[in-house]
């Protein structure tokens, strides 16, 4: 008996160890949690009215015409639907600023390495202290309070501040307004200093409330990246989710019409379930898109 | 001793049985493999200048200007870029076709569900078919000769379809050439009927040769999505990748401006791996961004 449990436990051994040394093929990976996730989109979608920086002119949608017919590319036209847009600036929405924005010296947003695609995702929640103190700036207090709930932010990971500053998002007071929670230099720093992280994001459209753009300046005038314009913050995890970045991928380019989904544990509350019967083919929709033309889009 | 062993094999069958039975965190699967990973993009840049359909009009870069200054924002004049894009359609370069392309009573690309993000990406070459047979077509044989090798598609997977079409994208005549690599309506239907794939992709702007543009119709009236204008299959694994999907989140966009990165194996030898030192912060550049007028955007 001694020398069958000395069998078993060399067998037990042996296979735990070899389980541990196997890397597992990345399919297998997405099999064991990746496909049975919940899909989060932290993303604003874009629309002539959206809020933008009081710098820019409107944006603009349009069919785009058809030079042999003259006549729009459209369904009762057409047959099929194309659409053109003006975009007054790359600094709309949800973005991902390259450091290119501000220096010319380090990438544009074709330049940032593929590798830019998927991370860990860390969110940090400020809500509770913007209820005290409206114009709070995530300080390095907090980032100490969420590691010590939930362990060292991981090496490479994207880090987003909630502030549900986005909740506001359809008021047109909100882009005006020079109170709103930021995200103090000293956090940056700290996390990118000792945390080595690949970049942080908040909901609103600037970093902070200083003069001279304290943080974005340092970010982007050192090489780093950062995201804005985020919103649905209270709907990801503070830990333990994966973060998709997708962009455009615009020559020489300063800003982005950035895609940011959080990929989240299988029993998180929140967010779409993988499901083929609604994904391949599409169901139908209850009303057709059509082109409104005071709306400036196409809508249903 | 024997109390000890005795132990020693409960405690490693407790810790194999539980790791097994644990639904690994998406934060483990991250470090156990896509970490490691090695990242292709697929893309190509969007610049003034790629190949388009010939029924669009060129597609513009410009430099926004400041309204207060009356100057363009530009690193000299205003300390900043950021850019304006006049994007006459959204059927350009690497994009993601949403059904509401050809069929308004299906969703837009604002509507695609947020799971449209990560999934296992199959490549299946014609490459030899097309060298024997120039404009030649995937057909259901060229599926079934792929799975003999590497197994079922699995559902729900990313099938694209490589031909080296796009080695020649910078040749000005590739894009009026009516003999091209295609892919036949009955290898469409029989992927998402036989194999329920989320949807395939391929290298050339148009889905095959035929004058009705019957694959495209087809998958297009009835729900489904496709991605046209891929790049560097060729340094993308036959099977045993991942593919991201990222497109900006236009309200009732026809088309989009896509991303597609490839996730492959540690071991595969094209593509770049994740590396603190390239990435936050990124390297300086040897040569500043900077507008040049001929080009219409800005470069190196």
């Amino acid at each position: 008996m001694l020398a069958g449990l000395l069998l078993l436990t060399v067998g037990l051994l042996t296979g735990c160890h070899s389980a541990k040394n196997q890397q597992p093929g990345l399919w297998s990976l997405y099999s064991q949690g990746i496909q049975q996730a919940t899909y989060v989109d932290l993303t604003h979608t874009i629309t002539p009215s959206m809020p933008r920086g009081e710098a820019f002119a409107p944006i603009r949608f349009a069919r785009t015409p058809n030079p042999l017919t003259h006549r729009p590319f459209d369904y009762p036209t057409e047959g099929v639907g194309i659409t053109s847009y003006t975009l007054t600036t790359d600094q709309l929405g949800t973005q991902l600023d390259p450091p290119a924005h501000w220096t010319p010296d380090y990438a544009a947003i074709d330049e940032l390495p593929p590798t830019f695609t998927l991370r860990p995702l860390v969110v940090i929640s400020i809500v509770e202290q913007l209820r005290r103190q409206p114009g709070y700036h995530l300080q390095v207090a907090d980032i100490r309070a969420w590691e010590k709930k939930y362990g060292l932010i991981p090496e490479g990971s994207v880090v987003f501040v909630r502030s549900d500053w986005s909740k506001r998002w359809d008021d047109p007071r909100l882009t005006q307004e020079r109170v709103f929670a930021g995200v103090s230099l000293q956090a940056l720093q700290w996390l990118h200093g000792q945390r080595h992280i690949l970049f942080h994001g908040h909901e609103p459209l600037e970093t902070d409330t200083t003069a001279i753009r304290a943080g974005e300046a340092w970010l982007l005038r050192h090489g780093y990246t950062q995201a804005e314009g985020l919103c649905k913050l209270d709907q990801a995890p503070p830990a333990g989710a994966l973060v998709a970045i997708g962009y455009p991928k615009f020559g020489g380019g300063t800003g982005s019409y950035a895609r940011f989904v959080a990929i989240c544990p299988a029993d998180w509350p929140y967010g779409v379930r993988i499901d083929a019967t609604k994904e391949s083919p599409l169901p139908r929709q209850p009303k057709p898109l059509h082109w409104d033309q005071a709306a400036g889009m196409r809508v249903r």
